[in-house]
C-alpha cells in the first residue's frame, strides 16, 4: 500500500541553482501560478537571504492566495530564519549537511553541534507558528546512526518533516528503500526525499522512498537544478501513473504538463529534450513495424500511459526502412485502397528499400500505394 | 557481489528505431568502430530482412574483424533465422512476445507454441554453431511462470543466454530484482536485460537487474530507441562507476563517451540533452554558494564521478545571485586581491544583487572585485 504523497515543487529554489536559470520576478510568478494550477501541493523558493529580489519574490509569492503552501529553504541558522518567517512563508525548510564529505569541506561541525543548532532553529520556527521541516544534506553518505539520531532529536521537538536528500545523486533504489524505511521507524512526522539525478536514478528513488513510507516528493519541472538536476515533475508523475492513475487524476491537472515543461525551456532556453518523459518530441513515436501492427489493434500494447492522460498525442512513423506490411495496409484502407496480400507485400518490401536512404512521406507511400492499385485493376 | 557483465549495446538496432534515426551504410560503420573502441562487448544490429541495406550492413560490420562480438536481433521464426546466419554475424538475438497484451495484438500464439517455435529457432541457431540468445518480449506484463517455463525449455536446448525486455519501461527496480533472481534460479545460461525509460527507470532497473544476476545489460548511445528510449550507455556506466570504478576504467576507454554522444547527436540531428548524464553542457556545473564553497576545499564534495574519468569538464559559476562570498574570495585569491571579510561581504551583496537582473561575467566581477581593493588601498 503506498500513503498519500505530496509534491514539494523545487523549480523556484534548485531550479533557481540550474546552470541556464535567471528567473525574473515575472517568470517566477508565472511558474508559482502555473504550478498552483497543476495542482501542485507545496511550493519550494529561494531562501530570501539570497538576494534583494528573491526576498520580493518571496513575499510577493505567499501572498498570492494560493492553493500551494508556500516553503522557503534556508541554512540552520537563526538569523536566516528570521528574515524567512517575516516574509509570511507557510513553512521554513532548513538543511545541514551531515556527511563527512560535506561537513569537513562545508562548515566543521560535528554531529552534537549540528543536533544543537539545528533543534534551536526548529524550535524557534515552530515558536512563530510556523511549518519546518529538517533534511540532512548529503544523507546517502552520511553515517546512518549520525542520521538516526538527528531525526529523532528534530522529531521529539515537534519539527513537521525530516527530510533526505541525495544531494550528490548516488543512491541506489535499495538504498533509499532501507533509509527510508529505517528513518520511518525513528520518527513521526512526515519524511521527505529530494535525489539527483547524477547517477540516473532520481526518479526510481522517488519511487521507492514513497513505497516504504516518504510523504513528500521535492521535483522540478524538466528536472532542472544544480549539475544535471533532480526528479523531474513529469517523470515522476509518469511512474506514479503506472500505480494507480485514477488518484493522480484527482490531484493534478495532467494535461497541463505539456504547457509547464514548455514554460521552463523557454525561459531558461535549454529546450525540451528529445527523450523527456511524456512531453518530449517522440515520446509517443513508433516506428518498428511489429510495434505499428500492435498499435494499429491496441495502443496499450506499446504504450503505458494514454498519451491523452497528459495532453500529448501518438506519432506513427510508417515510411521508415522498419516498418511493415501491417502499417502500409492500414495506410491503403485510410485512403480507400484494397490491396491483395501480395501487392502488399510488394509495395512494403519496396518503401523498406527505398526507405534506406530517406523516411518516405506519407504523400510518397500514398502515390506507390495507388500505383500498385491500378497495376492490380 | 556484482558479478561480472557486459554490454550488448543496440544502438545499431533499436537505436534504429528510433524516430530521428536513418543512419547510412557508412554512419553505421563509424558507429560500429567507435563503440568497439570504446570497448563495448557486443553489437546489436537490425535484422538483415529488414531491407536491403540493412543486410548489406550486417555482413560488412560481421567482417570488420572488431572485437566486439556482432549480434542481430530477429523474429523467431526458421526463415529470419536462416537470412541471419549467413551473414556471418556472432550470434542472433530472438525473441517472442509473451504479455497477453501483445499476444493479442501481435501473434496471436499460446505459450506451448511460443515453446515449440523459439526450440525450433534456438537448435536450428546453434546446430550452425552460432551463439543464440532467446528474450521474452514485454516481461514485465507477462504471467511469471510462462516466463519461468520458457526460459527453462529453452535453457534446456542450450540457449546461450535469456533476456528480460521491460518492452513498454513499465518496470519498476524491485520487480527488476525479482524477476532476474527468478530467473537465475530456474537457467544456467547468461541473462539479459533490456529496460525501456518511459517511467524514468531503465538505468536504475539495469543497475538492479546486475545486482540480481543478469549478466548483459542493453544499452544504446545517448539511449536512443522507441519512444523514449533505454538505458543509456552513458547514464549506466555513471552508475556502474560509483560501485567499482577501476573495473570499469580497464573495461571501456571511459574518456571517450563524450565523442560517441556527440556522434550520435549530431547524427540524428537531436542534440545532447542539457540534463544528460556526464556530458550534458551542465552536468558538472556548480552554481549555489554553498555548493561552490566546498567544492574548493574538495571537488568529491558534491561530485560523485570525477569529470576527468569520462573525459568532460567542471564549471564554477561564480556570477549569479546564488553565489556566496567563499566563492568571490576564491576569485579574488586568483587574481592576486587580498580583501577584508567586511569588503567580500560587500563585494558579494553587491555582485548577488547585480545579477538578480542577469548574471554576471568574470570581467564584471574582477571590475566589481579591484574597484573594492581601491577603496580599501
Amino acid at each position: 500500500m503506498i500513503r498519500d504523497w505530496h509534491i514539494i515543487d523545487s523549480t523556484l529554489r534548485e531550479g533557481e541553482q540550474f546552470a541556464a536559470s535567471n528567473f525574473s520576478l515575472s517568470d517566477k510568478i508565472e511558474i508559482a501560478k502555473a504550478l498552483d494550477a497543476f495542482g501542485v501541493e507545496y511550493l519550494e523558493l529561494t531562501t530570501p537571504v539570497a538576494s534583494k529580489e528573491s526576498r520580493k519574490a518571496l513575499e510577493i509569492i505567499a501572498g498570492l492566495g494560493l492553493n500551494a503552501k508556500i516553503l522557503t529553504h534556508t541554512r540552520a541558522n537563526l538569523e536566516d530564519a528570521r528574515v524567512a518567517v517575516d516574509c509570511g512563508v507557510y513553512g521554513l525548510d532548513i538543511l545541514f549537511a551531515t556527511s563527512k564529505e560535506l561537513r569537513k569541506a562545508s562548515h566543521g561541525k560535528d554531529i552534537t553541534e549540528i543536533i544543537e543548532h539545528s533543534l534551536e532553529v526548529i524550535e524557534y520556527v515552530k515558536s512563530k507558528g510556523k511549518n519546518v521541516r529538517f533534511s540532512s544534506e548529503d544523507s546517502f553518505r552520511s553515517e546512518k546512526m549520525d542520521l538516526l539520531k538527528i531525526y529523532a532529536a528534530a522529531d521529539s521537538v515537534g519539527v513537521n518533516r525530516v527530510g533526505l536528500a541525495d544531494t550528490v545523486g548516488v543512491a541506489t533504489p535499495s538504498q533509499v528503500r532501507e533509509l527510508v524505511a529505517d528513518v520511518r521507524a525513528v520518527v513521526h512526522c512526515d519524511i521527505e526525499f529530494h535525489g539527483h539525478n547524477d547517477t540516473g536514478c532520481a526518479i526510481a528513488n522517488a519511487f521507492e522512498a514513497v513505497r516504504s513510507g516518504a510523504t513528500h516528493i521535492d521535483t522540478s519541472i524538466l528536472g532542472i537544478g544544480e549539475r544535471n538536476g533532480i526528479t523531474p515533475l513529469g517523470g515522476f508523475l509518469a511512474r506514479m501513473f503506472t500505480t494507480n492513475p485514477e488518484r493522480l487524476a484527482q490531484k493534478y491537472n495532467l494535461e497541463m504538463l505539456p504547457e509547464l515543461d514548455k514554460m521552463i525551456a523557454t525561459m531558461t532556453g535549454v529546450g525540451i529534450p528529445f527523450n523527456n518523459y511524456l512531453t518530449g518530441k517522440y515520446a509517443y513515436n513508433h516506428k518498428a513495424g511489429m510495434h505499428l501492427k500492435a498499435i494499429y489493434v491496441n495502443p496499450g500494447s506499446y504504450e503505458i500511459i494514454p498519451p491523452q492522460a497528459f495532453g500529448v498525442k501518438r506519432t506513427l512513423q510508417i515510411g521508415s526502412k522498419l516498418t511493415g506490411r501491417n502499417a502500409i495496409a492500414n495506410r491503403a484502407n485510410e485512403i480507400g485502397l484494397e490491396l491483395s496480400f501480395d501487392s502488399l507485400q510488394n509495395v512494403t518490401k519496396n518503401i523498406k528499400n527505398l526507405a534506406d536512404k530517406a523516411d518516405l512521406s506519407l504523400k510518397e507511400i500514398d502515390e506507390l500505394l495507388f500505383r500498385a492499385n491500378e497495376k492490380t485493376a
